[in-house]
């Protein structure tokens, strides 16, 4: 029997009903509502909405705004959303950066804050550092830690969404099965607390917040250290099984490719992401086939990154746009399988190395319809994620915002 | 503006409103339920539920049945379907064949008929034939065609869901947008007639009575002269942006591959389908390269299909053995992309092709195996549908039982 979810645990933020929570979560989504309007989307009789809704004002969770148009009776008043009534905090935790938010129960960023750190340094030291900098924010916003009902996170490694725990993490040394939740309910006590793999939490950004708002079937696809890619499903984010959908990196992108971490040959990580374009362009700069190579090997002290080889390429290397065209080729002809597969009708590209020069995006297209079947490329748009390093933070505001008012499981 | 769709433009079958479909299709689903259990589930009140089950009474759709155990109260009457109020046509329409089944409105199947026939007919002749058959055969059963109220049919090319039209099928010749809908509604104006790709269907039937009855995420993958995927996706049949999801036909297999009809080099169709099979078999047998082989070419005058290659096999011919098992490691290579991906709980491995050997499943297995990741592979079972030649028929009954209760969008 399990008995850590994701969602439960906390103590009841505030000792809501069923109902209360569903007409709380319907006004949150939509925006001012009348009376009737909830009672209709929730299919509730008018005397019970009043009761319910009586209920939420008294708490201080709704409150009454303007008039609404009259339809021939009693004008109706609209209820809103208290942005004030409690505070969520989303938590961007990367590879080798943080960033932390503080935001009202509308979303609304009330205070950020990025900063460069090494998740190797392991659960204790890194999550004391967010603990310490929440506080330390909130301190500043004279907001109390029991107003925090919601912390989300998105962490870059595999999640069982069920649990919150991580499993197995490459690059997240001592961070396996880490009681996470349990580690932030101390501290904040009313808080649901929601961990999700970060591109999971990239793909929620953009579909509350960004490209995806419109958008029922879509992908995001981090590209960086690693390459992974956050699924958007019937307007939903799909975890799969176990929870590992999208993890896209150790798919073949080449039969005769290089042999990855994994142990298998050619995995599109190995052979087109981030380490792979760099270590590419250090040989041919040692191979003296590139002098503008040469040249940023030089100033980097031996250790070239995506970014150099972009830089390289805009300055006109031959060499360095050659690679970035060919990552893109291979990363387009995945996503291609992916596309004839999932039939989506929009692909983001996101992460560091997604900002490496238009050839990259330009090369990820062309290896996209090389091999996707016409009818599936008809509608399909692929852009660079509009929203950029924001997705991660933005992502995980939303992932505390839509668990604060769901009964837990 | 689109005014065909896949479900509306019938006649009403029976006046119901929206509150009645609502409480029929509850009991369909579930099964005998008391008035209460409908009210809880449709959030209806006490007063509303008895008005609408009277009236669905008195029309004949639903009737009385057993008596419920108290608890405490008057004695709940259970409510059920009367399964012989209606009628429902399944059609699967295969390359080669025809299916057809009628089954009353609890899906049992009451008289099927199977035969060969050639889609390639085009559509006058093909579904003059089948509504020759369909009214043929409910003569023999003694019911009116206007007690049939929906026709669920599968056929072997992309269809654009919302419309039930065809979409450039590449082995269906004049069918590309024939009014199928329209053709049917003529003889069997009570009907809601919904056209889908037959993997779908397959995927729908394995869904509802079959062995992806308790999952939520698999796949059934159809292997026969083409290689398709139906997808379940959180409980339901996913059919992406454009309706053709699940075309894993021309995912790249092999990038020294055979090119492949549809321009592209190594697709997957063309180098593990049924096809290809027979066609590097019978290349053995004319270069002498195995005698078993060699005696199949001959009885079948030059024309080896992917079952002889099946029997070569399970008699021990090496070669048969190799392109078999060649033939499921890139079924599996391409698989284990899915699986990354989509992180399913189970695959179906269905078609005329699932049969030629246990060799063949096994080199599936070991493809997949070879090239997932560990998380993605934990609880992931692959095995050949149960239902295999039923699943189309039966998953086309599912498909119309589904839509004749739902409100016409």
């Amino acid at each position: 029997m399990k008995t850590v979810t994701n969602t439960s645990s906390r103590e009841a933020p505030f000792p809501l009903e069923i109902s209360q929570l569903n007409a709380v979560e319907s006004v949150r989504r939509v925006g001012p509502l009348s009376r009737s309007d909830i009672a209709e989307r929730l299919s509730y009789s008018r005397s019970k909405i009043t009761v319910v809704v009586g209920d939420l004002i008294d708490t201080g969770i709704l409150e009454e705004v303007g008039d609404g148009t009259s339809t021939g009776g009693r004008r109706p008043r609209f209820l809103d959303f208290k942005a004030d009534f409690g505070y969520v905090v989303g938590v961007d935790l990367g590879a080798s950066s943080l960033d932390i938010a503080i935001a009202d129960f509308k979303g609304h960023i009330l205070d950020r804050k990025y900063m460069p750190s090494d998740v190797r340094d392991g659960p204790d030291a890194i999550l004391a550092l967010i603990r310490n900098i929440i506080i330390d924010r909130l301190d500043y916003l004279d907001i109390p830690p029991t107003k925090i009902y919601g912390i989300g996170i998105g962490v870059p490694g595999p999640v069982e969404f069920s649990t919150g725990l991580l499993i197995a993490p490459p690059i997240m040394p001592g961070w396996e099965a880490f009681p996470i939740k349990a580690f932030f309910l101390e501290t904040f006590p009313s808080a649901v607390v929601i961990v999700d793999n970060e591109v999971n939490v990239m793909a929620l950004g953009e579909l509350r917040g960004g490209a995806g708002k419109n958008e029922e079937n879509f992908l995001f696809v981090k590209i960086g250290t690693g390459i992974g890619c956050g699924i958007v499903c019937n307007g939903q984010i799909y975890r799969g099984s176990n929870g590992c959908a999208g993890d896209i990196g150790h798919i073949c992108a080449d039969q005769n490719g290089t042999t990855c971490h994994c142990g298998n040959v050619g995995c599109l990580e190995a052979m087109a992401a981030g380490p792979a374009i760099a270590g590419l362009a250090a040989k041919a700069a040692l191979a003296r086939n590139s002098a503008i190579l040469a040249k940023y090997l030089e100033i980097r002290n031996g250790e070239l990154t995506a970014e150099d080889v972009g830089a390289a390429a805009s300055e006109g290397d031959r060499v360095a746009n050659e690679i970035i065209r060919d990552s893109g080729r291979m990363i387009g002809e995945v996503l291609a399988s992916l596309v004839n597969f999932f039939n989506p009708s929009l692909i983001l590209i996101g992460g560091g190395v997604s900002h490496i020069g238009h050839q990259f995006l330009a090369s990820i297209r062309r290896g996209v319809l090389h091999r996707s079947l016409p009818l599936s490329t008809r509608h399909l748009r692929i852009d660079t994620s509009p929203m950029g390093p924001d997705a991660g933070v933005n992502g995980a505001i939303a992932l505390a915002l839509e668990h604060v008012f769901v009964a837990a499981s």
